[in-house]
């Protein structure tokens, strides 16, 4: 196994001499049917209308191998150093499930560290749940309220409103759960407008304890429950690493703990996501979406790119990205459940791997990371998909599409569920992407051959909502593989953050931030 | 005045020939002092930390001039016919004040029509906020929910979400309102799951009256109040046109019309969103937001691109896409407020302008609109800001900040409050982009030369939001002139609509489409 930047691989060369399969020339029935591949936990890719045929499929696989893809990743979930830059292992995939051997940091072993918090999580969340844990006044908690911003409110959020649904259709109890994330005031205001304090419990989420966006949240909170009358210590928990301030704070009645192994963006399947999902929806729930993970995680294991979905996403990305130059790509979930997935994949993808540096630290030569954006289908149909179709550039799509929905509930007009509408459009939107349509009337024409893949799975279950969050993560990881990138660092955050901290000590003698600063009266 | 492509104009061979300025050698406190341009209604454009400088600016004017763009906007207030493939009038403009001629199409005076129905919006809001008119039990309506999708569902709704702490810290009355948009039966159900049915009026909004998405949704909610024995009727309006079916309907207790001149992407400042914001605000608080607009109307007349800040905007935008070859831009608020705000500029600028074909029809050889995405800050900060400030491609920013927030709720922290923390951050951001640091490490260097502007108010008020808004819709238009195309029709929607029914038709022999169909038992 080694590591080499991409364009020093023999099979990129081969690649780039791969003009893409015509799309238009390619699709139809047969070729839809046979084009599935497994991504774990009964979530299947089908990559019938991307712009690839045997010989994209022979040289990427080249790749995968001449890049040791899979090896890369069997070396990280056995503990290697993966996030180079930080000197740290990478362990969200244990979180969840034991992928490969047991990883012991300083005499630790992780994996029961993980097992530990998770046994802490399902007896905390009964107690909230079964109202044996109460406000300061005695009151059953109602409502659960994450703060935290990043990692821990985008992924945990799109999970919380992805299971929303779901959880009514089972008649599951169920917890409101809200987040609080930006440090701008009518953030926490708009929130703490619309709950009732007594019966809120805080979920403070912060792995060094010290993030300003949370402690302040954190502070406008707690004045808010003094001057309810509250004793804020019952009504605040903390998710943190034991290292952090909060750890042993009597500011909070519990913490749970991280570690420096798992960031933030990859965190949803942590503590992170585990102490609100299991409050809000059961622990049980939340172990079944670990579960779903952990099957991906499996699956993503296998060596072949017909059989491995985040292996082959990955890869087709990379010639869509490196080889026909598509600056980016859209994330379509048909299902208002996953309305705020798109953002969470986009901090996952964008902080991942928007980089210029090899993981030694060297300059590359590539195209890395794409711009990641999307909503959920229908909605974008009326939107930006005019852009999609017509527009002058070439935008990679991921459909993301259920059999059933999710509350159950719907109305037949025309003959036909508001469910088969959707799925009806879904499947209309692939075929006029890759198709297109001739016309006379150059402003009626589409040019077609605008790749899209589709994620398909029943219904939006916790495993399957867990299979397709470990999906993406796990396509995230072979990118930076084969762009040979740190994928779990972020050092494009912290000129921001000392710059922030120079404005708000008056500028520093810094003439420009203080003229900046000036405008906002700072 | 006359119709060319851009790339048969002499100043667009001048501006290729013109490089990026430096920012960060240009950027220092005289030229962020120096580089303000009104945009109308107190909302000023700073443009310090673009990549250009005086040789550029002249450049950019004479295109503008030599491009006839306020030649156009006048003659599209005026009435000709701008939207060329549908030969229809572009009104919205008109729909908050005069800003050209009277309009006369078919003997009507337009501006009186609008009028008018802004007089019907005006009485029948003040009915339902004082309690005259109720729901079919007499109970007082407290919810407004409003079915629509693209463009009556994004401008309102972002406009809603972006007056609702405005409207909590001047203690205005205020009705909770709501959106259902997609035909995914999961969002009305969600919907439904939180609000009282007999207290909740709903307002259907549909220019032709047949939008699938939206009746479909009219069916749920109508057999929803039926089940809670309230009759629909006196539960529904609806803004359609005159001409359809809902205009006189039994179905629905009153109708606010609406024409073919404004476009459902610029229908926020018509009764689109004009029912919906003043039942929930008041009537005033709608004028006010319309006559910020106006004002940034009359803003975008002035000639001279250092008094125009949606003219510079749109020109400067037209430099980064179609020279530097920049393929996105991000639209950043610095206000939780404005949540929603970017994917309405998303639908905006990508469906006007994601084209491929000129005004007359004919293929155009030259990058169009780009890809928008965005998500306020200081939350991308901790999300996608990573690859804008190290990924490989440059990404245009868009910054938008206040001096105040909204709630005006707050809390102090290390010696500053949340809402000076915001602005430490968004002034940090530009200054980061644009900058960059040198680092002995490459992992920790920032490229700086990354371009962003800056859209500053004190307050975000009603007044601020309406230029706001038309700054965005004056923008677009600019530059779709500048690429003689046509901003204001969307063909590339059609062909998704016409094989959906297919598909709901039983893909009439069409078997790649029957194939897709299959996967989802269709």
């Amino acid at each position: 196994m080694n590591y080499k930047n991409l364009d020093r691989l023999q099979s990129y060369e081969q690649l780039k001499s791969l003009g893409p399969a015509s799309i238009k020339a390619l699709l139809n029935a047969e070729r839809v049917a046979s084009s599935w591949v497994e991504a774990g936990s009964s979530l299947r890719f089908n990559w019938a209308a991307l712009p690839i045929e045997d010989k994209h499929l022979e040289v990427l696989q080249t790749l995968s191998d001449e890049a040791f893809l899979i090896d890369k990743y069997r070396a990280l979930v056995n503990g290697a150093v993966m996030n180079t830059a930080e000197k740290r292992h990478v362990l969200h995939h244990l979180a969840r499930g034991q992928v490969g051997d047991p990883v012991i940091v300083d005499g630790e072993d992780k994996g029961a560290f993980y097992r530990a918090e998770l046994t802490k999580i399902e007896s905390f969340s009964a107690q909230v749940r079964s109202g044996q844990v109460t406000g300061s006044t005695g009151k059953r908690f109602t409502t659960v309220v994450q703060i935290g911003i990043g990692g821990s409110d985008l992924g945990p959020r799109a999970l919380y409103l992805a299971l929303k649904g779901w959880a009514a259709h089972e008649g599951l109890a169920t917890l409101d759960a809200h987040f609080i994330s930006n440090v701008d005031p009518d953030d926490a205001s708009a929130t703490l407008s619309t709950i009732n304090l007594e019966e809120t419990l805080f979920v403070l989420v912060s792995k060094s304890g010290t993030t300003l966006e949370t402690l302040t949240n954190q502070l406008f909170v707690t004045e808010a429950m003094v001057s309810a009358g509250l004793d804020p210590s019952a009504h605040i928990v903390a998710v943190t690493s034991k290292s952090s301030p909060l750890a042993n704070s009597r500011e909070v009645r519990q913490a749970f703990f991280i570690d420096d192994y798992i960031g933030g963006r990859y965190s949803a399947t942590s503590a992170v996501g585990g102490v609100v999902l299991s409050i809000a929806y059961g622990f049980e729930t939340f172990s079944a979406l670990l579960d779903g993970a952990h099957r991906a995680d499996l699956q993503a294991l296998k060596p072949s790119i017909t059989e491995n979905a985040a292996l082959l996403d990955a890869l087709v990305g990379v010639y869509l990205r490196n080889v026909l130059l598509f600056p980016s790509t859209a994330i379509l979930p048909y299902s208002q459940a996953l309305s705020r997935f798109s953002a969470h994949l986009q901090q996952l993808d964008m902080e991942s791997n928007g980089k210029s540096v090899n993981r030694d630290g060297e300059p590359i030569a590539y195209p890395t990371g794409p711009v990641i954006f999307g909503e959920p289908g229908t909605n974008g149909q009326h939107s930006f998909y005019q852009l999609l179709h017509q527009g002058t550039d070439i935008v990679l799509l991921q459909f993301i599409g259920f059999l059933h929905s999710q509350y159950g509930q719907d109305v037949t007009v025309e003959g036909s569920t508001s469910q088969e509408k959707l799925n009806a459009n879904l499947v209309a939107q692939i075929v006029a992407f890759g198709r297109g349509k001739e016309d006379a009337n150059a402003n009626k024409r589409f040019g077609g051959n605008r790749p899209s893949s589709l994620l398909f799975a029943e219904r939006l279950t916790p495993q399957v909502l867990g299979a397709l969050l470990a999906h993406y993560e796990n396509k995230v990881m072979f990118q930076g593989f084969v762009w040979n990138i740190n994928s779990f660092d972020q050092e494009g955050v912290q000129l921001g953050k000392v710059l922030a901290s120079s404005v708000l000590d008056g500028s520093k003698g810094d003439a420009t931030l203080k003229a900046w600063a000036s405008i906002f009266s700072l």
